[in-house]
C-alpha cells in the first residue's frame, strides 16, 4: 500500500491492494446480512427492513408508466417522439420527476421547494453518497450522526473516507448536548463538522422519532454551529393508523440547514431504485456565480450514474399521478398491515417476557417498521447464527449499527414483511433462544 | 479548506467549502455539453454519442418485462410470488441479469465466464466508479488512459482523487511504447500504475480500432507490468455492415489481467441506465479466504447504488431472449443505420473539404458513432458557441477529450441520431464555419 512502487501481479490480488475499506465491517455488514437469510431461507425472518409484499401487482408497472407517458403529453405537451426519447434516452442529470416530487412534498409533508433544488437518484443510498462526496473536502472534515446509525450511511462514508463521529440518541432520537459537546470537542481536535445525520420519524433501527420541541432545538443549533442537517426520512409515511405525525425537518427549515434525502423504496417500491435529494442551499462559485447546491451534486452524479432511469422515474411518477401526488393515500392498506403488526408484535413480546425481573425490554414505538428489544446479554452475528440454525428465527444484531468494538446487547424486530402467523410463531423461537441464553424455563 | 476549524453558514455556502473537484473541468464537461444544446434546439447536433431513436417503442418495455418474467417462471422455477419479489422488492447487489449477460458475452463475444464475476451497475458510468474507487488505496495509485479520453473516465477517476496519466493514442489505438514509457515513468517517480483504461472497439471520441497484434502486445505488456486493464466496450457490436469484428481484450485474455466494462445504452437502450462488469480476477483476503474482485465491487456498491433496478434489468433481459442472447442480431437495423450514416458523413467531408492543402482531415472509421475531423485553428467552446448561435450546427470540441490547458484543433461528429438530410444540412453548415474561420469560401 502507500508509495511502493512494486510491480503487482494483476490477474491475482489480495485485499491488501485494494481500497482499505474493503476490509472495514460497515461495507461487510448489508451483504452478511443478505447472506444470512439466503443460507437459512426456511428460518422466520424477523429480520428484514423491506416494505410489505402482498399489494406488489406486475400488472402495475406497465400501467404506471403509461399514465406517466400521458401526463408528458396532455399535462406537459410533449409530442409522442419527445415522450419516446425520455424514456428510452440519456436524459436530465437531475431526472425527469422533480416537478411531480415538489407537488407531493407540497401534499403529505407540507415542504415548499423549487423543482431545481431536487436531484432524482439511484436511491436514497446515493443521495447520501452525492452528498458527503460534496462535503468531504479533505482529511478535517468529518460527519456527526446519531448512534444507532443506519449501515448505509456509515458506508457512503467510508466510500468517500469520511469519518463519522457518534452523537448519543437518547430517549428522545438525538441527544442535544453531547451533539453539542461533539460538536465543540471536533472543532478543538482541529476537524471541520460538516454536517450531522439524523432520522427523526421512526429510526432505522431504534424505532423513534424526535418531539417537535427538540426538532426545532435541533434546527437552531445546527445554524448556530454552521452544520448542515442530513434528514433520512425513509418512513415519515408510516406512523400507527391512529397517530399524529409530525413535521419533518425541512418543513421546519427555515434557514436552509436541511439537505433532504428522500425513498421510495418504502412508499412505491424498492425495486425502482429511486429515491431523491432536496439541496436548496446557495452555492456561490469561484467565478461570483450563484447556483443551488443540487446543482453541484448534479455534477458529481453525472459522473457516477449519468441521471436515474427514466423508466423507473415514469413508474414512481405514475404510482404519485394515480394518487393525486399523495403517497400517504396512496399506503393506506400498508400502513394498516405495518400498524397491526408492531402492536401485535409488540403484544407478543409483553405476553413473551412478562416479568422485568428478566432484564428484557423493548420499546413501542408508534410507527415504522422496527423494535429494538435490549436483553441481558451480548447479541453477536454468532449468536444470530445458531438462533437461524437452531431456532429458525432471524433478526438484525444491533452492533451493526453502532462503532466496531463495543459490546452490544440489543436486536432489532422488523414487522413489516410477516404475516400474523409468522410474528407468533418468531417470537416463540425467539423467547426460546433468549431463555435458553437465560438458563431459565419461559414461564406459563 | 484543509484543517480549518471555521464556523461555517451552513444554509449559504461556497464552492471553496465543497469537494474541490467541483471545479474541475472534467466535472462540467458533461453539463456543458448536455446544456448547450438544450440552449440552441434548433441546431443541427452532429454532437451526442446517442443510439438511433427511430426504433424506441413504448410498448416494448412491457413486452421484454413479461418476457424476463417468463423467463424466471419457466426456465429458473420461480413462482409468481418470487417473480414478483425479485421485481418490486430489494435484490441481490451483483444483480439479477447475470446468468443472461454470461449468455450474451459467449454468443456475441466468444467470452466465456463464470456469471458470478459479473456485476450489474447502473450503467458503465457506476462499474467505472466501482473499479477505481476498488483500486485506488492511497495517493500513489495512478490510472493510465489512452488520450483523448472518454469525459466520463477521467470524471469518475476524481471522484475518487485518482490521478489519470495520458498515454499517446497513435494510429491504431495506442501507442504502446509510449504506454511502457509512462508505466516506468510513473514507477521512477513513486507512483503505482494500477490499471490502463482503453477502448479498442470505435473508441470514443476518436472512433479508432486496435488491429489484433496491437491487442495481444497490450494484454502482454499489462501482465507483465502487473497492472490491469479497464476494456470499455460500448461500440464494439457497431462495426459497419460488411466489415469483420475483432476479438475483444476479454476474449483474448488468458492471465485475467482484463476487467470488462459492458454498456446496454447502444445496444438496449439509455434509458434502462444498465451496464455491467466482469472482473473475474481471484483476490485473497486478510484471513486468506479467496473469492472474485466482483465480490469485492459488489461490497463497494452496496453502499452505492445498494443494487441496479431489477425492473430495468428485466427490460434488458426480455430483450436478450427475445434475440436469443445476441445484441448483435438485435441491433441488425440500427447497425445499418451507423453503417449508411457514417459513409454519408465520410463522403460529404471529402466532398466540402476537397484540397488537402486547406488543412482540414478527418479519419475514416469502419464502425462506432464517430468521426474526428483535424483543422488548422484551435477548437474550443466559445467556438462551439459560436458554431451554435451564427451557423446552426453543434458538434463536440475534442479539448473535452484531453487534459486542460492544450490548445486542440480537431472537434468530433457523430452520425448515429440524425437523418441523412440532416447530416447534409449540418456539414453544409460545418463548412462555412469552418471556411469563414479559414477566411476563405467555399469552393464549387
Amino acid at each position: 500500500m502507500s508509495a511502493t512502487a512494486d510491480r503487482l501481479h494483476a490477474g491475482e490480488l489480495d485485499t491488501a491492494e485494494l481500497f482499505g475499506a474493503l476490509e472495514d465491517p460497515a461495507l461487510n455488514s448489508m451483504n452478511f446480512l443478505n447472506e444470512i437469510s439466503s443460507r437459512y431461507p426456511d428460518a422466520i425472518s424477523l429480520a428484514a427492513g423491506r416494505p410489505v409484499e402482498q399489494f406488489f401487482e406486475i400488472d402495475s408497472l406497465d400501467r404506471y408508466l403509461r399514465r406517466f407517458c400521458r401526463h408528458l403529453e396532455e399535462d406537459l405537451g410533449y409530442s409522442p417522439a419527445e415522450v419516446r426519447r425520455t424514456l428510452f434516452q440519456y436524459g436530465r442529470t437531475k431526472g425527469v420527476l422533480h416537478g411531480l416530487i415538489a407537488a407531493n412534498l407540497a401534499r403529505d409533508e407540507g415542504i415548499s421547494v423549487d423543482p431545481e433544488a431536487i436531484v432524482v437518484t439511484v436511491g436514497c443510498q446515493e443521495a447520501m453518497f452525492l452528498v458527503l462526496r460534496a462535503l468531504r473536502t479533505g482529511p478535517s472534515d468529518v460527519l456527526l450522526a446519531v448512534t444507532p446509525t443506519y449501515v448505509g450511511l456509515t458506508g457512503a462514508a467510508r466510500l468517500v473516507e469520511m469519518p463519522v463521529l457518534p452523537v448519543a440518541a437518547g430517549p428522545g432520537g438525538v441527544d442535544l448536548d453531547d451533539l453539542e459537546r461533539r460538536i465543540r470537542a471536533a472543532r478543538a481536535a482541529g476537524l471541520r463538522p460538516r454536517a450531522c445525520y439524523v432520522m427523526p420519524d421512526f429510526a432505522n433501527p431504534s424505532g423513534v422519532s424526535m418531539d417537535l420541541a427538540d426538532r426545532r432545538r435541533l434546527l437552531a443549533m445546527a445554524a448556530a454551529e454552521g452544520i448542515l442537517l442530513l434528514e433520512d426520512n425513509p418512513y415519515g409515511l408510516f406512523p400507527h393508523a391512529d397517530e399524529q405525525r409530525r413535521p419533518t425537518l425541512k418543513a421546519l427549515d427555515e434557514q436552509r440547514t436541511v439537505v433532504y434525502l428522500g425513498s421510495f423504496a418504502k412508499t412505491a417500491m424498492p425495486g425502482v431504485r429511486t429515491g431523491y435529494l432536496v439541496a436548496d442551499q446557495p452555492v456561490t462559485d469561484a467565478a461570483g456565480n450563484r447556483g443551488l447546491l443540487a446543482d453541484q451534486l448534479s455534477k458529481i452524479k453525472s459522473m457516477l450514474t449519468v441521471n436515474t432511469s427514466p423508466i423507473t422515474q415514469a413508474i414512481v411518477g405514475g404510482k404519485l399521478l394515480e394518487n393525486d401526488h399523495s403517497l400517504l393515500r396512496a399506503n393506506e392498506r400498508e400502513r394498516a398491515v405495518y400498524t397491526a403488526n408492531m402492536r401485535q408484535m409488540v403484544a407478543g413480546l409483553a405476553a413473551r417476557f412478562p416479568d422485568p425481573g428478566l432484564g428484557v425490554s423493548y420499546n413501542v414505538p408508534v410507527g415504522g417498521f422496527f423494535v429494538v428489544v435490549t436483553v441481558p446479554f451480548e447479541v453477536d452475528d454468532a449468536l444470530l447464527e445458531r438462533s437461524a440454525a437452531d431456532y429458525g428465527v432471524l433478526w438484525t444484531a444491533m452492533h451493526h449499527f453502532y462503532e466496531p468494538g463495543v459490546p452490544v446487547h440489543a436486536l432489532r424486530l422488523s414487522c413489516s414483511t410477516v404475516t400474523p402467523e409468522q410474528i407468533e410463531a418468531g417470537l416463540d423461537r425467539l423467547a426460546r433462544l433468549v431463555y435458553d441464553q437465560l438458563g431459565q424455563h419461559r414461564p406459563g
